[in-house]
């Protein structure tokens, strides 16, 4: 008989919340609590004070950091890293190296392991990106994100006079995902379309266009479009957080011309990014058993130490 | 500086031409020569008698089994894995556990690894079907395979009196694709449709169509199409290897539906499977380097190792 994993999570945002659900569906891990800085949360957890998190050492195998990638992880997450093994899900793709430094001082310091860098981009996609390039003696390789809400656009258009409620979904253009299978350049600009949903009065509708298909950076040089919607349409259909994308690599093997496309469709983006997150922290508690320490990416990571199920199980029913 | 993994290959059919042709473009491998049956081959590489086998030892690294799988491999594959650090695309799944236990005792035996089962069903499905079924409390999952060249209905079309040439490519379901992605289950015989391409005179047609889809087991309760063509089109388009398929995973998360699809479009199936083949090649062998033996799977290698990159330069440009 195994004991299950003990878990912690630090953070309680959407991603918090997402992880803390998903904890309790897996059949071997418990959640030893909630570590925040907030005095209550809504929510059956034990919830500890993360100034005392220190006293609960022995009592956690894995901490999620659910930490906000822009300013509390940078600032927090080594110093966590020294006392426990840790998943995160830091995702400045360009400061990732720097990040990885300091987590693998830190976790060696305490003789923990920090899986770094899980979730969808970075994670899944970069581990399909490293897996189908490694087939392909030239892989041509694109990343296509969408159909997903953009944050940052979405923000620029309700910034417009008069918009009441607006959000920007970015979608991968078809002629692009074709030509990316066919092993041809994309240009990212001509990969995605932009489409805007907006909720504003009528006689505001050709302002608001305009303003949108004119705006530098955000919207010009792309495919844009405008819709506008009633209050009730928006609310029913135009406030969930669907996201995904897919990562397509091309290229010729001896004679014939292969692609590998690896696509993913979600419902809410923090559930998706939190199941990949507890997934890789099944394989954090595993690895740190076996006594990996310091810090980790998804690529060292042996598929079959995601999965609650045992590899002669796997090698029976799913090889 | 490193050197180099020294390779051998023994059986040289497609999948030994394809893998042949492959070593030659990685940059960290060189082929120390093809073992045979055969006298003499078509080919500027080495050939060696397969029964002196043994002296090679110490020249091979890591030695591709391009065996066919019916036959030859579980009668000659354990012999190879006391030897040489072995890599093979074992693909009868019912069997593979017994042939995991054989090649484990083999490779244990001679101080070796034996990567068994790559390709990409088993091998690259397998991993995709274990990578997305760890993300849901309740996967549903399915297999679709094609646009590919079946070979047994192919050989099944050509035994009809009156055709000429013939194939047969099984192409997956539309529909049954995308019930698959909203997480429905899906019935095997609905998710695939049927397309035969037949070279035959026109007096024997409405016999032949007639015949194909009266045929139990094979056409029966299948959606099958017959068109006929001429040889000179039927030499132009139909004599290729193409094949492919897709894994499509579906589930709930917390309060969201969400779907994770890896698909193959292949061009020529014994290049693709030679290079799944010849990236866990390079992994078999940096494993046996670190002191890894017995027998091993897909699910048991982690990603980074298939790549000729270092694993600094995957952090820094691919996560």
């Amino acid at each position: 008989m195994t004991t299950n994993i003990r878990a912690g999570i630090v953070g309680y945002g959407n991603l918090g919340r997402s992880v803390e659900a998903l904890i309790a569906q897996q059949p071997d891990m418990d959640l030893h609590g909630i570590f925040s800085r907030r005095d209550s949360l809504d929510t059956q957890t034990p919830v500890f004070s993360v100034d005392d998190i220190a006293a609960h050492r022995d009592q956690v195998d894995v901490l999620f950091l659910c930490l906000g990638s822009a300013t509390d992880m940078p600032a927090q997450a080594a110093s966590f890293a020294k006392q426990f093994t840790t998943v995160d899900t830091y995702d400045n793709h360009n400061l990732i190296p720097e990040h990885r430094a300091k987590m693998d001082a830190a976790a060696r310091e305490g003789d923990n392991l920090a899986l770094i860098s899980t979730g969808w981009d970075p994670g899944l996609f970069s581990l399909n990106r490293v897996l189908a390039a490694s087939l392909f003696p030239q892989p041509q390789q694109a990343t296509f994100w969408g159909l997903g809400v953009s944050q940052g656009h979405s923000d620029a258009i309700r910034r417009i006079e008069g918009v009441k409620r607006g959000v920007q979904y970015t979608v991968p253009s078809e002629d692009a995902v074709a030509a990316a299978k066919a092993g041809q350049p994309v240009d990212p600009k001509a990969a995605h379309k932009r489409q805007c949903v907006i909720v504003a009065d009528a006689a505001d509708h050709d302002r608001i266009r305009e303003t949108i298909v004119t705006m530098p950076d955000y919207f010009v040089g792309y495919d844009t479009t405008v819709e506008f919607v009633s209050e009730a349409e928006f609310e029913a259909n135009h406030t969930g957080m669907p996201h995904g994308g897919q990562v397509i690599t091309a290229g010729q093997l001896v004679d014939s011309h292969n692609a590998v496309s690896f696509e993913l469709e979600l419902g809410r983006n923090p559930d998706f990014t939190g199941a990949v997150m507890v997934a890789y922290g099944r394989a954090a508690a595993r690895l740190r058993a076996q006594g990996t320490v310091g810090a980790i990416t998804p690529f060292e990571v042996a598929p079959y130490l995601l999965s609650p199920k045992s590899l002669d199980d796997l090698v029976a029913s799913t090889l």
